[in-house]
């Protein structure tokens, strides 16, 4: 800050003083800066009910007029299926991503190539038109957030996206039949060569029908690890492979990193295998699933499991290399160790060194000792096998130990000065805890039913140790009211300083995320407009189809009508076209703006087609048209004074 | 504020007055309230580089956990096609409502009931998964807002919807084949007897083709009167009527209010009849539609009209009764003014006596004469005619007068002492003037290219005066970048003192907001539950088919297998469902939930459903199972510590 500013921003607390001295008579305050020039704190404070804390947490995140936010985070939409990107501190949201579910004002999904993109998430012959996303996860170069894409799954019909944040669209899908749902994805090896995705509840692999009372048999659990082709940014399904686990209900994974780099390790709930049956007189699986003290943390060394995979031992199920439970075993590439009480999250700490799990029904969290558990392992020091052959460590030979935290741990995040950082849900609480002692340092309420938690760069190899945001799941009197289906709430929470501090609330307004990660801005580097001009996303060049103004044209050929457009302020070039009942039309539409922000949309009458062209984007859209008439066409951006007049109309003449 | 409160509050002020003497010595500020018993301002003002205008802000809008907002904001999604529910003064989004584009978090169009109502909004056989909303409007008894309902519509296939603000759920769409496109919609009579829907792109009534070369016979804009039933909360499309209108470019309308009332007023462009033909050697329609300095405001008399739909005067056409344009010309129901130039926005001054049109190539605001208006018309005191026939009133001698306000004005709100607040699209301001003597008497800034604006309860009879929002359309360089597609900014203006203030950028991360609606929050009165258990939102009645606790069953019967389920924490039951492929399924879920918040969701793998089951609520849901295979189900909401415990199979023989 120069003397200048120095000395304005003196003049503010002159006037504040003049405010305290008024106030300090017992009157009301009097507005010490009139006109606009000065702030007066305290009747501002009087007037809107804010405490101290609330200045300074109102100040800590208020962001003004062009000036930027510190973090990006990037939380899953829950079952609203699409991406959300939020800036903080501001807690402003900046974007919904469309990536399951179709998004018209992106025009994701409504007539252009993006529905291919969609298209590849059907399964089983189904259109699937939404996602229950959970676990976002952005790609790591060491261990490190590298800004460039960001995976994302969906917990009820297993697949994984890739969204591409040079545009922030979603460029691929994939999925697997292997199995029938999943949970614990996605998450990335330290240099995002794999993106795992773990079944959740068992079921016969590779899809088809086995009775549920043959669960030991024919039930079983999968780990993908989708190969990730960082030249091209697409997975690679022919170069990804998976590997059979017990059916247990395999929840959270997450990937070693430094020390531990080649391990995956994923907890499980349901050991018991119990599978529900309440109106066949069985427990619900709440309980039947809860029976046991202890359920299994899976070590998973999937360096080792790579090479059998190149050695050819798996087996092909749905298209997908498998490696054999059996195998596993024999290969002592998976092992067990209790892990207390049915745990939910799995949280490897900035070092590599140390895994934390929280069991929902506990009261601690349990530090594991990764690279004693691996020389374990490589020793084979086990001490028992569970019912299908796996072999089983100590628990208490494993861990470092227990952290006393509060009923209901769930999961874990870190930052610089060797703090943890864990969401406890039934007390509704953060708990900061030092990984040296493992003892709670602090608590701090949140509102309410805290989920996951996001820390910033809190999962990586170098936490920042900046802001934090618990993601709660229930809001009630937190909002103004909006019918019975509530926002979740987002908390932001200071924890720069020695104590944490909450400094914002946050309401979801649409979907439910569940986990979350937080980047450094400078991180993530999009661009502005889409060059050369003629630029398709999906296939990262210049369309074949792209046109340039003064060449627009419209060809009647074997396959349909090919119409040749160009947007730009303020109209569509050609603006009449003209078809036929029946006709198949070829819209190849190039933005050939280059100006930033000076988007175009176009809307199809009757057709249900709505495209976003971006600067420079070229779309193909395809469509039939079934009914004769007059079918308006037009910008659906603001794009101009004169953006409605920026129209056209689709001519439709019966046959 | 009591004096306890004072005291703590005037030790901030100490506190910052001894940061302010550190200062002052050229020092750096030192943290004055350690240990978060203070409040550093100066440190935080240096910190984040903000200004006094930015504490001020700050603490303007900064909404404290569990402190609610003054006022809830509607705005429309733009081609998101959802409606968008925005907190003032913290300008947080609290809701996107599901209304013509299905959206999963709500399970809104994924299983249930919900479908038949996006099945309404289907045009020509034509499934509809899109809109373009333009403008919402609340439902108005005696010209202010009620909080009941509110009324969106869709300007590519022209449709109304009714959000009931009870549930914050769509009720119901209507569509009428009558006209092609729409903009001038929705908007109410003062007692909201009628939604005004006006067409605008030209095209046949009813459908079906002609050539554009036919434009001047065939095609036709038409204005749709839908009659609102207040005990039903339905629109009743039997009790609706439209009348037909010259081949302009209709565009936005507004209804009368108190010395108005009964009357509509709706401006157009396009008057020159262009229609654009690039390719076939015709200027552009942003050329052909801007050659005249005057378009035509259309005067209308509805409440007249409606007395000739009751005396039977009208043609029926797609299915709507339609007064013909010559027998609005005969019964002196629709008149012309002259109104300058390419018309956008026309607004209607709280006491209802003036108009206020912003022509969008002009740079004055245009104040028309309501009571004179209708005398001039009374007295059929016209000057001429349009080709068609329609009468047209002097305009000079129609106006109050105009004021010189900018290049672009667009639309205009009010406040409740005597100022009106111009959107001025080209020069990117907010003008605000005086209806007194028509002076402008402050220019505010906004990022970037205003198009509507909308203030607290400021198109009612009512304006409160105290908040305004800019409805930008272009953002560039205001939030942390996000790809070549960016989000609009809304930005608050406090026009509760004597200047104008920016309080708050925000941006808007899905959609393109045209209009909106700011509403008391004391107006808005939503349930928390639904009550009584078993509830169908819908029929608004506890469901036939509602299950309770104990009562749950299969039962196969000949049109399927019906499941009467019911969700608590943490299971459904049954949670084991068994069919044969090809069955229909009737799913029967009751949530027998009824603390607020406890919302389960019900998704269902492989078959493209999930739906939302807020406490209390009942829901249908059909499907056909195709495919054999084990199908996990679960509740998608993270309701309770063991919600991934809560989960169940639908298990699918083959037959």
């Amino acid at each position: 800050m120069n003397p200048m500013q120095t000395c304005r921003s003196v003049r503010v607390l002159a006037l504040l003083s003049v405010a305290a001295l008024v106030a300090c008579g017992g009157r009301n305050a009097a507005q010490a800066g009139s006109g606009g020039s000065g702030t007066d704190v305290l009747a501002l404070m009087q007037a809107r009910n804010l405490t101290e804390a609330d200045v300074t947490a109102a100040l800590k995140t208020y962001t003004p007029t062009g000036h930027l936010d510190e973090y990006y985070t990037f939380a899953s939409g829950g079952h609203g299926g699409n991406l959300i990107v939020i800036g903080v501190p501001s807690m402003r949201i900046l974007k919904y991503v469309g990536v399951f579910t179709p998004e018209p004002w992106q025009g994701f999904g409504y007539g252009d190539e993006s529905g291919e993109v969609l298209a590849q998430g059907n399964r089983g012959g189904v259109e699937l038109t939404w996602a229950d996303m959970h676990h976002p996860a952005l790609s790591e170069t060491d261990g490190d957030y590298d800004g460039k894409w960001i995976f994302v799954n969906d917990k009820c019909n297993p697949r994984v996206a890739v969204v591409d944040l040079s545009d922030f669209m979603t460029k691929q899908i994939v999925s697997s039949e292997l199995i029938a749902s999943e949970h614990g994805a996605t998450f990335v090896t330290p240099n995002t060569d794999y993106i795992v995705e773990t079944s959740q509840y068992p079921a016969p692999l590779g899809g088809g029908y086995a009775p549920i009372e043959q669960w030991n048999d024919k039930y079983r659990g999968a780990m993908i690890f989708w190969h990730f082709d960082k030249v091209k940014g697409r997975i690679v399904p022919e170069e990804s492979w998976a590997m059979e686990l017990p059916p247990y209900v395999q929840d959270l994974a997450d990937a070693g990193k430094k020390v531990s780099d080649g391990w995956v390790f994923c907890n499980s709930v349901d050991t018991e295998r119990a599978y529900g049956g309440i109106l066949e007189g069985k427990p619900p699986l709440e309980s039947g699933a809860t029976q046991n003290d202890m359920d299994y943390l899976h070590c998973i060394n999937w360096r080792k499991a790579e090479a059998l995979v190149k050695a050819g031992k798996t087996n092909t199920i749905a298209g997908m290399r498998v490696i054999p439970l059996q195998t596993m075993i024999d290969e002592n590439i998976l092992a067990f160790i209790p892990e207390p009480k049915s745990p939910h999250g799995v949280d490897i700490t900035p070092d590599g060194a140390m895994l934390v799990v929280g069991g929902k029904l506990d009261t601690h969290t349990t530090v594991y000792d990764i690279p004693k558990i691996a020389g374990m392992i490589a020793a084979k020091k086990y001490v028992g096998k569970d019912p299908y052959g796996v072999p089983i460590l100590d628990f208490k030979e494993s861990i470092v130990g227990q952290c006393e935290i509060g009923l209901g741990p769930l999961h874990t995040v870190f930052d610089d000065k060797g703090f943890a950082y864990t969401s406890v849900f039934i007390e509704t609480v953060v708990a900061k805890w030092s990984l040296k002692d493992l003892k709670v340092v602090q608590k701090i309420d949140t509102h309410f039913n805290i989920g996951h938690l996001v820390a910033a760069e809190g999962d990586t190899v170098s936490p920042d140790g900046k802001y934090l945001i618990a993601m709660n799941k229930w809001s009630l009197d937190r909002f103004s009211p909006v019918g019975p289906l509530l926002p979740q709430n987002f908390q932001l929470i200071d924890i720069g300083g020695e104590k944490m501090e909450l400094l914002y609330d946050m309401p979801l307004p649409l979907g439910e995320p569940h986990y979350a990660q937080m980047v450094k801005a400078d991180k993530i580097k999009p661009i502005d407009v889409y060059k050369p001009i003629g630029m398709n996303p999906y296939t990262e060049a210049v369309d074949v189809n792209a046109t340039t103004a003064g060449k627009e044209r419209i060809e009647r050929r074997d396959d349909g009508v090919h119409v040749f457009m160009t947007s730009v302020r303020s109209h569509f070039s050609p603006d009449i076209v003209r078809v036929k009942v029946g006709d198949t039309v070829h819209l190849h539409v190039t933005n050939v703006e280059q100006a930033r922000d000076a988007t175009h949309g176009l809307a199809i009458g009757g057709q249900n087609i709505n495209v976003s062209l971006e600067p420079g984007k070229h779309c193909n859209i395809k469509f039939v048209v079934k009914k004769e008439g007059v079918f308006p066409f037009y910008c659906t951006e603001f794009c101009s004074a004169l953006h409605i007049e920026m129209a056209g109309y689709l001519l439709v003449e019966p046959k």
